[in-house]
């Protein structure tokens, strides 16, 4: 979204022109340097990884170039908006290894990881904003970190309920009584290894950022096929969607200001410091003004999901924490959404207030039963950037994506690509004439198909 | 629930006996004290309030007494365990007055209440714990709470869509706009007013126990019928359900430690003081023991949804957080719920531990657009404390009710009485062939029964 990324990150007549660089600008990542599912060596955190032996090539989809993928299910296409691209993607195999245990002397565990597991597989996108810098490394490293904690759950994952040890042993008779009282699964080991990914990702991404003087975040919207069920984990404002014949189902939420407005004015109460008297936390319907001194307006705190009336005072008059309508929301009147990966050093202008305090690098993680759900061949899940849904209503998707599919052959192995460009197209003013809208997306956009039948009929690949 | 506090707050073997009263006890409060919709005269913040014309009387629930209400719509039952009913209960009709506005000269807004304006009815439930003593407070002055919140913003509530200022004139010509843009209703004055109010009763509560050197804390529960709305706010665990002829709807959500895990893990990461290192914030399946210490076991952190596996430390042995499963799940080994009114001094046995950071006084409100529902004669929200809901499911409920409506005429005007006792009989280990179950309950259970239909007749009142 890096043609977006002003317009996105500054509300007209905001008073925040430009965040401060943290340091000096170094030269930025390249957007089209090649990619692989290992890590690229250039993380600390994918170091290990790297040395192991699953990695499948996927290309970069840097400007209007379709993502060639050896396995052939998902594509990826950017629209032509910039020079370096904030929109990147990552697809491939996901590969994990068993770990062996044995029990030394001491009680500490000996790892060994002798061979190939259980395969799943994997697509994400990332939207950056501030530069490509953070979506390049996300899209270099999260594959590697999920990799890394599945890896380390894996043995759990494989019983019909995860052992309350690791090592499978029982220290108390009782313990798996307590395990399925807690009603723990299989799934909730991914789902933790997704939430931990993320987590150390951002992690990584901070360390890259700060060593190479770059600046810049990212959203991440991660789908993962493990053991017949497809996990959609999501932070950031991307969103993905089930579109099947009589049914559409969305995958994730988006996480923006307003979305998360309690949580974020929950801790500029906790921590007022956190505003250092340069905002007001309190939402009004607009920015108020010298006039609207001791009326009563409309008002809402932190722990209200309904409206009041309040007495304005001077302290309301100050910039608000959160700001403006829908997509032109902001946070502190900087950044747009409220959950990502990067922004380590981000500050509002001339200021030393941070962004990262209020930012979550924590995803909310969907999982769908792909092998309950009676999968037909047309049945597909659409993920993709804001770009497309700003200008789509999921209904409008489902629609296209229907019309295309039942108009295409099925045995033509591009037809998902193809769905993917057209969709792509409908933003960009040609072919929308289906949707009868007509509006042009001018943010940057990428979109992944992901046909669910072939994922049913290959299984968990173990 | 008096009878239910030692079961409900202590968990077997768990570490804490009893909480530390704060100050010398003085004589509780009777519990059969008549109570009025007008505040009490007791409390601060209802002061102002009993001087207005507005009341109804409402006799106090006290042991297996039916509750009479002038309006006859609703009925209560309390079970016969306990000297001192910890269960509460208050309805009536809710009469609220038109301020009226003029300007002085320093802008400052001149109110004048001359006439009851608007009416709805008032029910609630509050289960006591540590002793009646919040229950009644609350029982004698949420809806005094209530109905000043409401009058403040009573005149936004008339309008086709609040106004911005609430004087109703516009400072600025778009502010119609903003306010339209951001989607606000006169329903979310009527859920602001709720929040507010639970707020305030709080802090009445907070300052009524400590000036008598009582202690104790309650559940809320409260359904408001408003212009042709239904509002149910919710803090705690007790819960009110929709009946149909073919649905049935929770209306309300549970607020338990295991249920806000981790808005409560999230704290205590925050402000790990507050543990006092006695504590570890984490949540395993059970209590760990030295023979899980360098062991890896299932656990979460306040970020995770999922599970992951930790090696376990010796910090890890202490005593959770959280711990216990379902009805058996304490924060802190102490209690049972973690939304509700009062609890200010309540501390953990034998430390200066407090349970009051942990505990919001915040309710969730869900909104029934009655008059949406074509209501037929049979549709009823059923209220009730977890007395009812631990032994009966919403299902068994909704098939009692129905039965029971079916079985008795429709002309009868002591049906719904006599089917909120039914409710509770079969709690009792009397009348509970139908459910197939048997269950008994030893909780105190409080029941209201309130039929739609004469509330979508009566219409909005105004």
């Amino acid at each position: 979204m890096s043609a977006g990324w002003f317009r996105r990150r500054f509300l007209p007549g905001g008073p925040f022109p430009e965040p401060r660089p943290a340091g000096p600008r170094s030269s930025p990542v390249p957007y089209h340097r090649p990619r692989f599912l290992r890590g690229s060596g250039s993380s600390p955190g994918a170091t290990d990884a790297s040395r192991r032996p699953d990695a499948r090539p996927v290309r970069s989809p840097a400007r209007g170039r379709t993502l060639p993928w050896n396995a052939g299910y998902a594509e990826v296409i950017n629209a032509e908006k910039s020079e370096f691209n904030e929109d990147q993607a990552a697809c491939g195999k996901l590969c994990i290894r068993r770990c062996e245990f044995g029990i030394e002397e001491d009680q500490e565990w000996l790892t060994v990881c002798p061979e190939e597991f259980l395969t799943g597989h994997y697509w994400a996108l990332f939207d950056g904003h501030g530069g490509p810098a953070a979506a390049i490394l996300a899209a270099n490293t999260l594959h590697s970190c999920l990799r890394r904690q599945l890896e380390a759950v894996v043995e759990g994952m494989m019983a019909p309920q995860p052992p309350m040890h690791l090592s499978g042993r029982c220290v108390c008779p009782s313990d798996p009584q307590f395990v399925e009282e807690k009603g723990i699964q299989a799934e909730d080991l991914v789902i933790g290894a997704l939430e931990n990914a993320f987590q150390e990702c951002d992690d990584v991404i901070g360390r890259e950022l700060e060593a190479s003087g770059q600046v810049g975040g990212c959203t991440a919207l991660v789908a993962v096929f493990l053991q017949g069920k497809l996990y959609v984990a999501n932070a950031g404002d991307s969103r993905a969607i089930l579109v099947r014949r009589h049914e559409i189902r969305q995958l994730s939420s988006e996480f923006t200001p307003e979305t998360e407005r309690q949580r974020i004015q929950q801790l500029a109460f906790t921590y007022p410091e956190l505003l250092a008297g340069e905002f007001t936390r309190l939402e009004f319907p607009r920015r108020l003004k010298g006039d609207d001194l001791g009326q009563k307006v409309l008002f809402r705190d932190h722990h209200m999901r309904g409206w009041s009336y309040k007495r304005v005072e001077k302290s309301d008059l100050k910039y608000p924490l959160i700001h403006g309508q829908g997509r032109q929301a902001r946070l502190l009147g900087t950044l747009a959404v409220s959950r990502g990966l990067g922004d380590h050093q981000l500050r509002v202008l001339d200021t030393d207030i941070q962004l990262k305090p209020f930012l979550l690098s924590i995803p909310q993680v969907t999982v769908l039963d792909v092998h309950q759900l009676a999968v037909q061949e047309e049945d597909v899940v659409v993920m993709a950037t804001d770009g497309l849904w700003d200008v789509l209503s999921n209904e409008q998707v489902a629609l296209l994506v229907r019309s295309f599919l039942t108009g295409n052959q099925k045995d033509d192995p591009h037809r998902f690509s193809e769905l993917a460009k057209m969709l792509i197209h409908n933003t960009q003013g040609k072919d929308n004439g289906a949707t009868g809208e007509g509006q042009v997306s001018y943010d940057d956009v990428s979109v992944f198909v992901i046909p669910l039948h072939s994922q049913a009929q290959e299984g968990s690949g173990h």
